[in-house]
């Protein structure tokens, strides 16, 4: 009995039976305990004292949704966190966050047609939070973001990317060659297919998956140590 | 510069603050955070070896409610979480997370016209987490809580209360005599008045506070040990 890794179609099909009337959960526990998680791995790998500025780059889905919320954590945690995020969401609960985040006196560098903002902040930036591309992300990957991703790589910065690396194809992984070489992976419910080609150091989060439903899809989720929101996948009991 | 302990108002003012179009959070975000952080402030405190069984007592109100987000975060923590829950709320959010609980299978006792029920839970328990009233309490206290908190009492178990023990008045504490006596406070957000008279263990929950909303209450909050929910009053800087 190993750990299961998902499809695009089984992680689409696993979140929506969360939200539905069975599952009963809101986008918005959902969204809070991802956003906690992925904040929390950050701060197990990249200490504050050394790893200040993170640079939290945030696409136009529920994974820039996660960024989001994680950045207001990080503030909370005592980062100095900067939002980038060209192509803001337009669902309500993305413009809460926001302003959730501005709130919390959370830099977001202003949408612009270049890319010099990304340049500028990225030279001042300790380490990467890539909450770009999420678990419905499919290739080819479009403007501004195919020029976004060279960048990042090129910054040479340490990268934690959320569920699954930006540009990487969700089961083939970084087939195409123009997906992100992050250090660190948090995977959020259970890993994707495409995240068997990651070598890094890897965790999983959303620790909010009911008995019933790892059951139903024998997810087969490792044990979470005590009271923790994140597991580190290479050490833990599989 | 000391921690501010709230009036009733207060803690109700900056309730609506945080959930007003400015504040931007939802309900849903603040009972997540909040139940969590009770969920932890148990762990830490009783072991889940030695007191696997947890009775949550749930009150009517949001503080029910942050004692079912509890519930399902002991029960993913690896305890044996029963909720005693003799009125349950009518909102929705309080049946979602409701229905979330039965998704882990977590017992809920039934209602009933006798305290039989729950004088039979109380003998298969170790700890009770108290999640009956919260800050919008006043008293006298009515049925059937004015039976259950003495037979809580009568149980000898350890007492974990949210926010403020049931029974007590927010702001005068135990005047009347009639609250329970915890073993362990988890106080949100920030201390109520009436905690000043608490003297077991007292955490800090609700990690969720904006600076700007610190700032402008001038409630001077601990500073949370790294990624933690939950810091312990009396081992923070203060």
């Amino acid at each position: 009995m190993s750990l299961k890794y998902l499809s695009a179609k089984l992680a689409q099909q696993i979140d929506e039976e969360l939200m539905s009337a069975a599952g009963a959960f809101s986008i918005d526990q959902l969204m809070e305990l991802a956003g906690l998680a992925c904040a929390q791995t950050l701060a197990r790998v990249y200490d504050r004292q050394k790893y200040p500025r993170v640079l939290v780059c945030c696409g136009p889905g529920n994974q820039g949704g996660d960024g989001l919320v994680a950045a207001r954590h990080l503030g909370l945690f005592g980062y100095q966190p900067t939002i980038y995020m060209p192509k803001p969401g337009s669902k309500d609960i993305y413009q809460r966050l926001k302003t959730q985040c501005d709130n919390m006196k959370i830099h977001t560098i202003p949408p612009s047609n270049t890319l010099d903002d990304l340049k500028t902040a990225l030279t001042s930036s300790d380490v990467i939070l890539d909450a770009i591309f999420g678990f419905s992300y499919k290739p080819p990957i479009r403007a501004p973001f195919d020029a976004v991703l060279p960048l990042l790589t090129e910054s040479k910065l340490p990268i934690v990317s959320v569920d699954i690396p930006s540009g990487w194809d969700v089961e083939k992984g970084n087939a195409e060659g123009v997906g992100l070489q992050p250090d660190v992976l948090i995977s959020l419910t259970a890993p994707k297919e495409g995240a068997r080609q990651f070598t890094g150091r890897h965790f999983l989060g959303g620790r909010f998956v009911p008995k019933m439903l790892e059951e139903k899809f024998a997810l087969n989720l490792p044990e979470y140590p005590g009271s923790d929101q994140i597991v580190e996948l290479s050490q833990a009991k599989l």
